[in-house]
């Protein structure tokens, strides 16, 4: 049985067994824990920041793929020179682990992105504001200065803290400012690359955006027109060929006002934006991620109904397990897919989502939405 | 979390996997031995004739249920003595372990079926040929005289190894004759039941046999009329609630040259005439199951696509695993949905299925046929 190895064992491990027991491949997980999300298909508990742990685990499977990207480079880079196959590799990695050399190298590629410059010091970031309109976004290139990573300010000041850190962690660090971008909406592409080259892309989404996290996904953005998704294909084509990615990736973009398209983030892995394939597209991003990093032809990523919507389930205040509260959310919703990641219900903690697929898009958006309604209220 | 236990660790299990995973239960799976399709949701292997082993399996569960129908009657009342929910009962299942008694059932229930008789000598089963033109179907009322339990006859004699079984068994045991129906076409009714009472219908699929085993269903049934439709739909209502099914189950039906359904065989049960559903539906039956026996409220029943059909893999004589063709098969025909169960391709087993859905009918039926006969031969 062919055996793909996923470091982490959050809800993305999980969402891959499915696809796995359907296509017969054995999955195994390093979980960080006990009790973790992909707990069924955990066969090793550990740190994935150690060597050793994660290249005992990398032996026993013919591939490596991830649940997220926080994987050490020196961790990466110890998997390949012990000739293990790891998708994506260290190399495309790198710009998904570090915002800088990601705005550098798809500026160096010409692709679209928002007005950007790295940053050292508050007179640099004053500078940038005074350029461009007062308002800016700053953010952290790695995770880990701050829970988020991303503040919109209108003065320097408002960053002191983050370059205080700076200071402490030595010279030649820096932040990532950006233009605050007038959008219209938020879009994603969603894509899977195989690392012998096949490329192929799902529909293009609305994604939408509550307090920074993912609230919801139409799929297809509604009103999208051809042209538009002509550049959204060309971008990620670029993106996954230029920076070398391998498997399912996300690229989400700003739709300005001025009907231009620009690079916002990337993720090497599958995403939130492509929950809705589960339910909603000939083959789900979990089973195209195992394909792809398995080198296996690809799936065909059409829609399978006219419209699908994707709204994420938060932890909120109620107490209690999200079962307890099936009856009621099954009875009044019989078309809504629910996905519960078997979490801990902790306030604002994504803990499942819910696919609603059809042929009326108001029906679609209303069936999704109040079964999520009332499984997190 | 909810525990659901399942007797039988074939692919039927296996497939409530993926469902689980989605609602966050825990399935645990009683499997017979090491390896079995469900391994990984095995959490005991022992045998199901034993009480002891499966009243010890049931009590860290809160409802049981099963991969097949083969579970002795004294074993089932036992869990029901310990107060243990178990779906489908007993009193139900009975009619799925002896076809005797389900004929009897059906008949005592004003239902169609075949004509038939309870048979206990040579001269008894001439008689019913006599009577009936000649020919005539035969079948053990429960497994084990033989493989198959089922064979066409046109002479008495032809049953005379099985009349000397019984007379072996002792006074009181029989055999099933049925007339040898002229059929048009196999149907089938794939219906959930709540213990609730809550009853479900997917669409009536054709189903097409080949050496007594199901190759291929078709889902919807083509040119399947409504009449016939809603003739179906009250035959499956009607065994539901005068034999007390609970869960997902199948009426096998014969369309007769003159336009009327009889009812073949009973399956209670996830079925191979409703695999289909796992692409093609909004609620694959094992998600349905899982919520039938936990008493939840139903999913929707509808096609998500126009047409979808399901073609079984059976091991063949080519050597190797099936995941070995994955890269012919895939290649050629990216909509196909494979599900490999798993298992030594032994030739003539099932050891998967290919789903194929759209909105052409030739396409998908070309598209799972020949998917499915690249991973077979």
């Amino acid at each position: 049985m062919v055996r793909v190895g996923v470091i982490g064992g959050g809800q993305l491990a999980r969402m891959m067994i499915p696809a796995a027991v359907n296509l017969g491949i054995d999955l195994r997980v390093l979980a960080e824990a006990d009790g973790m999300s992909a707990q069924l298909a955990a066969t090793a508990v550990g740190d994935y920041h150690d060597v050793d742990v994660v290249l005992a685990f990398a032996k026993e499977v013919d591939v490596v793929t991830f649940d997220h990207e926080h994987v050490p480079q020196d961790v990466l880079r110890a998997l390949v020179d012990a000739g293990i196959p790891v998708h994506p590799g260290p190399d495309a990695l790198l710009y998904a682990q570090d915002k800088l050399l990601m705005r550098q190298k798809l500026s160096d590629l010409g692709l679209p992105v928002p007005v950007w410059a790295r940053v050292e010091t508050e007179a640099d970031l004053q500078a940038f504001l005074d350029a461009n309109g007062g308002h800016a976004v700053v953010k952290t290139p790695r995770g880990g200065y701050d829970g988020k990573g991303v503040r919109v300010v209108s003065a320097a000041h408002e960053a002191s803290d983050w370059f205080t850190v700076l200071a402490e962690h030595g010279a030649g660090d820096a932040l990532l400012v950006e233009e605050l971008v007038d959008f219209r909406r938020e879009l994603a592409q969603l894509s899977a690359r195989r690392p012998s080259g096949e490329l192929v892309l799902w529909p293009v989404v609305e994604s939408i955006q509550r307090d920074g996290v993912c609230a919801e996904v139409i799929a297809p953005a509604p009103g999208f027109a051809i042209r538009i998704a002509d550049v959204a294909a060309q971008i990620a084509t670029d993106v996954a060929t230029g920076l070398g990615v391998t498997g399912v990736f996300a690229v989400e973009l700003f739709e300005t006002a001025d009907d231009r398209l620009l690079v916002n983030e990337l993720a090497m892995r599958p995403h939130n934006s492509g929950h809705w394939t589960q339910d909603g597209s000939t083959t789900s991003q979990f089973e195209q991620h195992l394909r792809a990093v398995l080198d296996l032809p690809l799936g065909a990523t059409g829609c399978t109904e006219p419209h699908t919507v994707m709204v994420n389930i938060l932890g909120g205040p109620r107490e209690g397990a999200l079962s307890d509260r099936y009856p009621g959310a099954m009875s009044a919703h019989p078309t809504a897919k629910i996905h519960n990641y078997g979490k801990d219900p902790r306030p604002g903690r994504k803990v499942g989502h819910v696919n609603a697929s059809g042929t009326e898009l108001d029906v679609v958006a209303y069936e999704a939405r109040a079964a999520a309604a009332f499984l997190q209220d």
